[in-house]
């Protein structure tokens, strides 16, 4: 049985809270977060405790932290935590700061304990059973990869400006996907964009509307397409074509009716946004740490990871920049989880 | 926030535990089981107590009891619970003999505390959906409903033994589904079945195939396609013709994957069976009772409506023996929850 | 080649010279119809000439007439031109009397001529290829029918007048296709009905919503569904469980657009007739007698099936009139082409 | 009625002979080809005659001819057929060669008579479907347009030869779809590829597997995927997300059945190749001109189109050597029909 700290009672916390209390192999022992009457509620819920991150991190009843804290926390807690001995499943991204991120990978290697970064959509079912088919080799080599990534709205100009821009802090996913498929990070990306969806994103110089191509060893390419609008919903589908075929995820959608009517069929739309479409793969994401961590095996995610996604990020914004394909430095390495 | 204890810690006991655990509104407190390991081992991953059921029903810090044990106890444990004040969520059915179901219904209407029956299905979001569609007008009057209910494999033959045959077993679902949806218990029934999927079925005296036709007050029709086995997964669908349009539910899919290749197409199964197709409607179904229990409101099913799907089942049986049409008893007062 | 003349140039007849001429093996002589004008609008676009029956049944250098005048010229039509040495391709119904159908069987039996009753929908490439992989053992033993066939509208109370009835007009379609599917007529039939769409057709002693189940040997069943009215398109599908799996023939939609917006995903509906629907078949109707003729092969409908069908037909509205399962006579010889 | 000389009786020419024959407003006067049996046994399908193109152009019985012979001759024939005085539907491309293209624009636009290029793919009914939908204003502002285009195998290394390149030769089609939906010509094209589909390919200079941005005014982008093989058929798709939604058109498939077993449930593929997919769009686009011609209105896809499309493959071809952005002097005249 593991005993977790969870720091941050924001909705995303309260999404892990359910799940840590609802696996038979955890239990919830505190919460935290920077507003006290948030934790309190939320451990209330649940038959926990309201305590201060440092008190977590302190007791040594509490074997793991999970981090769902704001972005600029990411990195700091995962180093605490880490180095007093939690095991640790944070929230992407680690940092917004390629060297930052970099750093915290060193500080955790030397540390040596299990940590792993909350990259969700590995544990969608639809995106692991497309990952697994394509592994046990049912559509032979792979050529080209489709992501196509479409929030249902544009967040306001207060977080766009804190966000890093829409390829570290929206894209990225998208880029840890590609590089998980092909188990490989990109030699190069060539990236493009354009502010169409909202003038205030442009004014502030970000853009809303993206497509990104990864090159990959061997002539595999993967197209990355990103809007920060898509009416009908959150949009989140694959598809790769491989020598033998082509592997496609779909969009969950809210559920199964069809309407037939002199109007046409009408059928429902994508689950809204990440909290909906993801609700599974949170769970997944949490019992694969709990195994991980009990059984003593590897996280399925790992810091280096989260840096190889970044730096695609980084590579992709020069390269809108400046016009031009840009190189990878995380390629040599090819790490990838 | 409701304490709760729970009766049965099979399989679906299980499914139940867990709900109760991840409702913010709802805490389990303890398990009984007439295998006391299995109450004990299931207690234990929530931190909760086994117990007898006799104790359960005395301690007045318990709010509820799930019951969840075999079908021969339900009637005799629902008034029990409900004489002990408990409010009751009793998974279907209420009995296999409609005497003694309508003896339950007017013991617990006596008595008065809620009590609700597992008619699990009508909080699958995809027929919740669909009845509220067609609540809302979207597809005019009612006139054909179809519901197709296959089974993935067909049980040993000790079950159908015990099951109180097809009708009352599998088909009372999908009676229970059609009263539901039209709002209303059928006048009569036409009832035809054979058995051609397993043999021994056969010579158990049941069908293992069937068709039942259900005919609703001013012409509207419902039919109902049951068989024990469809090799690919627990076929559970709805359409609904009306006036001016046509509501289909279709079945949930493991996921949203397709491979096409040089061989075809090929999209997942339906969730094999109902611990997975319904495991959503078994959360919704919990979080409907606690909160009509705690916000005082009356249940969303009701004795009534196990009596009324018993009788459905009693008159379909009947048809299938003497080859016409039976008239249900239960149509008189039409009250549908 | 074959040298056709054409009886009738209604909107069926139109569908049918088309065909005619585009056949690279086949060319159109003459068209006939009560109304000259309408023959020779019809000739005059295909570089054809206008003539009589008579003169059409009369002249040796015509091979093949395909009848597509009203419904009670077709047993007379069949007959003389069988007797004038034609090779005859008949659109459906032989008659509305089965006494009649069975004299025209008969009759043409005698004669020794190809004769071809238009059973449009076998030609329809979806349902041929779900015929094809059921008798290839795809899905092992077949078990259980269903046949979903409604028409868009309603049609005037002058034509229900003269339709023989919704089982003789509308559903004999869906009683071919079930006895095709499972080459054999089935043993007996149980129909229900009542008016609920139209009550100008209850006027009349018609229905307009049935569902018919039809008991074949050996325990397998059919469910036909029939409604003269969705609104959102001519619905036309088939469902076939078996042993191994299930084959389910969709709809043809008008396009395979989807329109994703805040109101939901809005995608085509079915074509909205049989006009449109069944183009493609009647397409490979057509090529299909013209090969059997030319190559001297057994035409691929037989007037048997044209009487198997009706017979069906008469079974279900003596079964809708008392009740009770009723017997089909054609049954014993199951002779299905 | 429009009488019609068809030049090349290859496999393209069939189909078109056949949509000529049937349509009530055109008919097929004689057939040339250099391979004389073939002409011969085609004209002798449909009651026409083999004559020589030299005929075919002197005829002035003859009122239009439709060009289906090899790329290199096509630039020829469309000038002196136009400048014979006849209507024109000509096969794309109109040359390989950018400035050759330019003059037949500038000869066919002095001579005044109606000569439509075969981009076959706006008149297939998805497509034009989606068109319409946008226009009429359905998803509001156009933001993102993605073309997937994948041939089912790669084409043998001689005609790889003559082609012109991936650009030239296959994603030109894609191109002018582009053109068409954004009613412009992209400002500049930014392209990459690589050749891993077949190593023959990469040995010619040529790629098998290409990505292309297109960037048109306003910050619009056109994503164009390519790949010479997907084993599993033509894949032929678009969607286009705009501010209020997303529309997508789908592939059509050979049939609508799917078969459900315990391996998956599988459907059919996409239609093997473009005379499958596009019969029907062939049918349309022959109808489009005839009627364009016959009542006198301009026809659908011209000259101008035709030297569009063939300047983005030129441009991306320069793109993807040079690995920057190209401009396209074409986006100028923004003519597009």
């Amino acid at each position: 049985m593991l005993r977790v700290g969870l720091i941050g009672a924001g909705r995303i916390g309260q999404v892990h809270a359910r799940n840590i209390v609802a696996n038979p192999r955890s239990s919830l022992a505190a919460v935290s977060d920077v507003v006290e009457t948030a934790a309190t509620a939320l451990a209330g819920s649940y038959g926990a405790v309201s305590r201060t991150t440092q008190d977590i991190l302190a007791d040594s009843a509490i074997d793991a932290v999970l981090i769902a804290s704001s972005t600029d926390t990411h990195a700091d807690l995962i180093e605490s935590a880490s180095a007093a001995g939690k095991a640790v499943l944070c929230e992407k991204p680690i940092d917004l700061d390629l060297q930052r991120a970099r750093k915290c990978l060193t500080a955790t290697t030397t540390v040596g304990r299990p940590v792993m970064i909350g990259f969700n959509r590995r544990f969608d079912r639809n995106f692991s059973e497309l990952k697994a088919s394509f592994d046990a080799g049912e559509i032979g080599k792979g050529e080209l990869l489709s992501i196509t990534s479409f929030d249902p709205a544009p967040p306001p100009g207060g977080y766009i400006k804190v966000s890093g821009g829409l390829f570290r802090d929206m894209a990225i996913h998208d880029f840890d996907m590609a590089c998980w498929i092909f188990g490989a990070v990109p030699e190069k990306v060539t990236a493009t964009g354009s502010s169409i969806v909202d003038p205030e994103i442009g004014k502030l110089g970000d853009i809303d509307t993206a497509v990104a191509i990864l090159h990959f060893a061997g002539g595999r390419m993967a197209v990355v397409k990103n809007s920060r609008r898509a009416v009908y919903g959150y949009d989140q589908r694959i598809e790769l074509l491989g020598s033998e075929g082509l592997l496609s995820a779909g969009n969950i959608l809210e559920n199964t009716i069809t309407k037939a009517s002199a109007a046409g069929i009408v059928s429902a739309k994508p689950e809204y946004f990440f909290l909906e479409r993801y609700a599974g793969a949170y769970e997944v994401e949490w019992s694969s740490f709990v195994d991980a961590v009990l059984n003593g095996n590897s996280v399925p995610v790992t810091v280096q990871d989260g840096v190889n996604a970044l730096a695609v990020a980084e590579a992709a914004s020069l390269s809108l920049k400046n016009g031009q394909s840009v190189a990878v430095p995380e390629a040599a390495p090819g790490v990838v989880s």
